[in-house]
């Protein structure tokens, strides 16, 4: 029985030291590793397959409104990254320099894209020319580098995974309803696919994009209370059209400015799934996104017949076009179990001799260890309900989870209890001025606006200086 | 009627001027287009989409071969680009460094990716340890860098968009399977998907990968003759694991050095279908690459029912899995028409008055032109036939052309004069020394060994030396 334990013995527990369970969970699972390009991961097999579920999943959701695939350099003239002054501010301290070229020096360094917008408006400014070359809803699915000092597993790393859609338009409507729209694409995909509850809602000005007019943001909470960023929406009105001169002819030929948005989501993501489900075994994948849904693992496989009813039941499922695999290998039961629930498949099917006599199998939840026997001839339409189940069991724990963990603050000091004693996010009204927002933030160890909510209840008097309220805002320590 | 010519006219003759014609199809196809970034290219939503069915359905046939995607990153440090003498020596002077990250200067200074085996083995090095961990059959889709002097869309460009497969096995024997295996994985995509007849083999050693034992090639023959080498396999032998020192143990502790083989294709191909299929149209696209397989095009589409019905055809298509488009702009039929043969789509559909008062609507195939008349109950069938037919006819052609434009010389002056009067490849015997293969390449204006035909008929006496010839070669001009 010893051996059964040994990779779940190798993961700290997550009251313990939440941290160290997250660097535990992603090497035992075989997700990513570190190279020997300082701050770089290898995305490995485990952990690139689900990035390629995410990806898949997303972009069909993305093609449904119309949005079109497209790839531009890995590399932007510096001249380029510096024609919007605040984009050049933000992001000038950390990207990485080409100067040379072969055995040449460049005229003209150039960095690797830390984001793409400057590449699009470049290239958009020499194509668009009248109302008929708008929109354009444009995406890529790629990498970006910044130079991060500290970087974590998916959470922070110098380079990482991401798509970046940008999109003109001739109008600020179109404009504000598309950044809006991909928000929404945002959230459904979230709390539909990932199983992960959100709050959502527009960014301050002080945590806003740079170079962006509007920010809108997806948080979602992690097991130790901390928000996770988790993909964001930005409306930019004129600043890089001006600043790269787009402009277009109307139907009465009169020029005019365009307006620009782009909307991003990263493997980051794959952190929020990790921190949001897993538990002390390991990942909890939601069976939407899971790369495999279900382990076959027969009992007593050298038992004659047990292999043999077991590969049967796999390819049954596969042919049902259920994600399946079979452990046969030469592991003892209780290790491949350990297994199974370290990489978070959300089903296993155990099936061994005495099941076969009476013609059964025995289902295991991951997500709740819940054992259900049932007649071969109902096992895929059984485990087409469990999968269900899983999906959402999964979002009602973890919504369950994010509303238990989120306070109301009337004054600072009620505040400053909170951010002490529990762990989680805090509601408060605030006035809008950063002088407050910052002075929160120090006060209560980290607490930093997350967002704002819109439509909500009544907004009280600022949470800090008791002057008049202007929004309600969700306040978190973030990752 | 000059309208509808608009699109053709803008496109030079294939005759006339086979490069020109070339830029101006990916230019009026909107394919790609030249970046901001010297010799690096904007991948254009038709191109690109162009790219993900290749993507896609290449990647399925990987998968069905127990390929794991994975991810590594996008720098190299020089001192493992330079780990494998005759990789350093081939890639070093094309490659782009990057000596800052933020406002530092690195301590060592790294290479944007040319190719990953150095990460690869650097990475397996710490993770191999017995053979339980073997073999490992990992792959890519990323873009790579290298820095080139002269650039032509899809064909050379400094940034281009690929797959890397790395493959790590503890004998020789498993390792040259696996390097066949994706050979052929190759071979029957490029026939079977894109239609494009091949000329397959091993490249003499003048030819080989930097580092590698032996390199496959697939070479197709473009319109004018030339050939472009169109995906490789790598056998790499000892090369790259004694450089990085990866070593496994045995069943019975036995300390080995494991084998290693790369395999790749990239946007190159993209190149092939253009210029393998394309005619003074504009592009021609095999049916199960095509983005749009069918446009529907409605003539007189002011009349009464006309668009109803255009509308009911396509969703009709699209329940049916055909991937299905509607022009309902506001262009006249002709030019619609022109557009659709530019953007080599296989199938459109046209249906006016006429048709619908007979219960029918035309089909017109892309390749041969041929219209066929077909009721309307029967639409579908015909239209997935019909499709199949194009698939079959675009490769039959090509392999036609292919077959047509191979000549057999005995002697350097027949090769001579073949390489005068003809474009295409030409087959001739050859001793195998490099001086010999030089002499053939200058003599003749520039015909390199392709590959060596391996089965191939009886080889008679060298082609140049006259010397007892040792294989059977297929020479030709290169992209």
């Amino acid at each position: 029985m010893a051996n059964e334990k040994k990779l779940v013995e190798k993961i700290t527990a997550r009251d313990v030291d939440f941290a160290k369970w997250y660097t535990d969970v992603v090497r035992e699972a075989k997700l990513c590793d570190y190279s020997s390009v300082k701050g770089c991961l290898n995305y490995l097999p485990n952990g690139y397959a689900l990035w390629e579920n995410i990806k898949n999943d997303l972009d069909k959701r993305f093609k449904d409104v119309d949005v079109s695939n497209v790839y531009l350099p890995v590399l932007i003239p510096e001249s380029l990254l510096q024609k919007e002054k605040d984009h050049i501010e933000g992001f000038a301290p950390e990207v990485a320099w080409v100067t040379h070229g072969g055995l040449e020096e460049l005229e003209e360094r150039c960095c690797i894209r830390p984001t793409s917008e400057t590449l699009f408006c470049d290239y958009w400014q020499k194509i668009v020319k009248s109302y008929r070359d708008l929109p354009l809803v444009w995406n890529q699915w790629n990498s970006v580098l910044r130079w991060e000092k500290t970087t974590r597993p998916f959470l922070r790393s110098r380079e990482f995974l991401w798509q970046e859609g940008h999109t003109l338009h001739a109008t600020e409507e179109e404009a504000r309803n598309r950044c809006e729209q991909m928000f929404k694409v945002y959230i459904d995909f979230v709390t539909e696919d990932l199983a992960i509850p959100l709050i959502c809602g527009k960014k301050t000005e002080s945590e806003k994009f740079a170079g962006a007019e509007d920010t809108y943001t997806i948080e979602a909470m992690m097991h130790d209370g901390k928000a996770l960023q988790s993909g964001t929406s930005h409306f930019f009105g004129h600043s890089f059209a001006d600043a790269f001169g787009i402009k277009y002819l109307d139907k009465e030929n009169n020029l005019h400015s365009a307006y620009e948005t782009s909307w991003g989501m990263s493997t980051r993501i794959i952190g929020a799934l990790i921190m949001v489900h897993g538990d002390d075994s390991g990942l909890v994948l939601p069976p939407r996104i899971a790369p495999v849904q279900i382990m076959v693992i027969p009992i007593a496989q050298h038992k004659e017949g047990v292999l043999d009813k077991a590969l049967e039941i796999t390819n049954l499922l596969k042919e049902n076009n259920v994600r399946v695999k079979i452990d046969d290998s030469e592991k003892s039961p209780g290790y491949k179990f350990s297994e199974q629930e370290m990489l978070g498949i959300p089903i296993r099917i155990e099936i061994g001799p005495k099941d076969i006599e009476q013609g059964q199998a025995v289902i295991v939840r991951r997500d709740t260890s819940e054992k259900i026997i049932v007649k071969l001839e109902e096992l895929t339409t059984k485990v087409n309900e469990v999968l269900e189940l899983i999906q959402k069991n999964m979002y009602a724990k973890a919504k369950k989870f994010l509303d238990e963990h989120i306070y109301t603050a009337k004054s600072l000091d009620e505040f400053k209890q909170i951010a002490e004693e529990k762990t989680g996010f805090v509601k408060a009204s605030w006035c809008g001025s950063k002088d407050c927002e910052e002075k929160i933030k120090t006060d209560t160890n980290g607490f930093g606006s997350r967002c704002i909510l819109e439509n909500d209840e009544h907004v009280d008097n600022c949470v800090c200086c008791g002057k008049k309220g202007k929004h309600m805002v969700m306040w978190g320590k973030s990752y």
